[in-house]
């Protein structure tokens, strides 16, 4: 698949998103225009025959498009777990157990004969939404990524945040309810395990297996289960159940972002990820809990905001990454 | 007072430490080595009669010690409140009311013919601690401030972090329950109602009242409240009650660190202020409570310590930030 294709441009750059099913590789112009996209699938068991793939595909991308392998300029790959970043290194990613303690960016590198830069999926999709998406209007800013779990990417006077060891920015795991319900990380009371994608299907789930009355139940019974996306539906018909469940979801996150706030001021919240098809009811009751909840001794400035590169947010985010990591002065 | 002179030196440097009270003058060779400091009276009225006493002591002392105003590459002004640093400027300090709007940073700067920047106490501490004192070892690194509030400075990727609205790290208003204890700030349940040294010894203090058993109760009865001081000091004698308003303290820390490691993933987390009088048993149970709440699916690898620049640590911190941000390539 091929867009916009202007054979002008000269220098190129390369995103990669790495998932456990599919690799999207997408290849942008130095302003971020997308000149041509394809997707292949992930061996999962063998990392240097998927990055091989990864780069013939780029070659067979690049040639239909009357562009060249050595006007890339630099590469960015996009991927789910704990990463090394400075070695460019998987150190775990749950989905992808074999690509453990392999030199992705290197490996790449080598290839394309251009530098790589390797970063975490969430820190890739802020960036994003950072330079081009929307909070491109702002210096500091926190994106949330509501799906299965909730993770996070922290931008701090134009940088991404990493830590000491590559786990800052690991939002989900803040602790709103000391003692609340067990989190898969081992700790309770996480973020995400009460206002995740998952984690309020869960909690409606929970409540109707023992019987709790809704609209839901119907569909409970049927199949043993609902998702998020129909908790959120019933929500919106006036199931009061699914309102309450769908209630302490926003609160959750909106105490989520009062933390946020006083930890890292940013001028801008955005979500991402699967949760926020529940459309501006969602950023309306997490505002509202956040108002609730937020100190009111000082000026309290900020915004929320949904993120807006979607499907393409792992592409575009880590070709920028790499462009702003390797050209940029 | 002036210890360490050594007259080779040419290239100076200040820190201001500008406290309700007093002022600190602090002079300082490159290597951060002190050469002289005096303190005077802080003029809570009249900003520029202050800070005009200021550089008239930094000339007395200069000279005094065979240096001169020229050789001053730069000054550090360290202050409490809300401040816009970008402008150099108060916005709110609360023993300094009248200074609001003050754009102190500029004012020195003119009067020493030398760049000057003003920075948050708490900061211009954590500056001090990173580069000369207990995290001196690191990149990243978070101090707490454990006093009257709970003050915070993050530091990441060598960058102190300051946010969109110079609000960053106020982790003493990281909401540990919510719904709890309400909070000077406005919020509730907030790190710094349970555990500063004023909320350790006012929980002491509301429980006396109610007729708790406990050594204190001699001195409540006799003064009308307990210091946090002695709330240690019979803790660490056996008083049970005591131990446990200590034991909350510590659990409150111990599960604000858990969230300062999801969120920005330091290498040390130092503390600071009057309560780290209580020595290793107040670092011993925070780690305990940190152990018991972190997350133990990833490696977690930090640190814990005290502060060791203490009462020097804001003329420290503010001249080394001068020096770094004007002086160094």
């Amino acid at each position: 698949m091929q867009k916009n294709i202007n054979t002008d441009t000269k220098d190129l750059f390369v995103g990669i998103d790495l998932g456990g099913t599919f690799v999207k590789i997408g290849c942008f112009s130095e302003k971020m225009e997308m000149l041509s996209k394809i997707s292949i699938p992930t061996d999962n068991d063998r990392p240097k025959a998927t990055m091989n793939s990864v780069v013939n595909a780029l070659g067979s991308l690049l040639s239909q498009a009357g562009l060249r392998m050595e006007d890339i300029k630099a590469a960015g790959i996009g991927c789910p777990g704990v990463l090394d970043t400075k070695k460019g290194m998987i150190i775990t990613s749950p989905n992808l157990p074999v690509y453990k303690g392999f030199s992705i960016s290197r490996y790449v590198s080598e290839k394309i004969n251009a530098p790589c830069i390797l970063e975490n999926d969430a820190n890739v999709a802020g960036w994003g939404e950072y330079v081009l998406g929307a909070a491109e209007d702002v210096d500091d800013m926190v994106l949330l990524t509501l799906g299965t779990g909730i993770g996070g990417a922290v931008i701090t006077d134009g940088k991404l945040i990493h830590g000491a060891g590559n786990s800052a920015s690991e939002l989900g795991h803040i602790i709103i309810y000391p003692e609340g319900r067990e989190c898969g990380c081992t700790q309770r009371g996480c973020a995400e395990t009460y206002a995740s994608a998952s984690a309020t299907a869960k909690r409606a789930n929970e409540m109707l297996a023992e019987g709790a009355a809704s609209s839901l139940q119907d569909i409970f019974i049927e199949r043993g289960d609902v998702s998020c996306k129909e908790v959120y539906e019933h929500a919106s018909q006036g199931d009061r159940f699914a309102y309450e469940i769908t209630e302490l979801t926003a609160k959750v996150i909106g105490l989520l972002c009062v933390n946020i706030f006083s930890y890292s001021n940013p001028d801008k919240i955005v979500f991402s990820g699967g949760m926020i098809a529940a459309g501006q009811a969602l950023l309306d009751r997490i505002s509202f809990y956040f108002n609730k909840f937020i100190r009111k001794d000082i000026d309290v400035k900020i915004e929320f905001c949904f993120a807006n590169l979607r499907e393409d947010s792992g592409i575009i985010g880590s070709a920028a990454l790499a462009r702003d990591t390797f050209c940029l002065v």
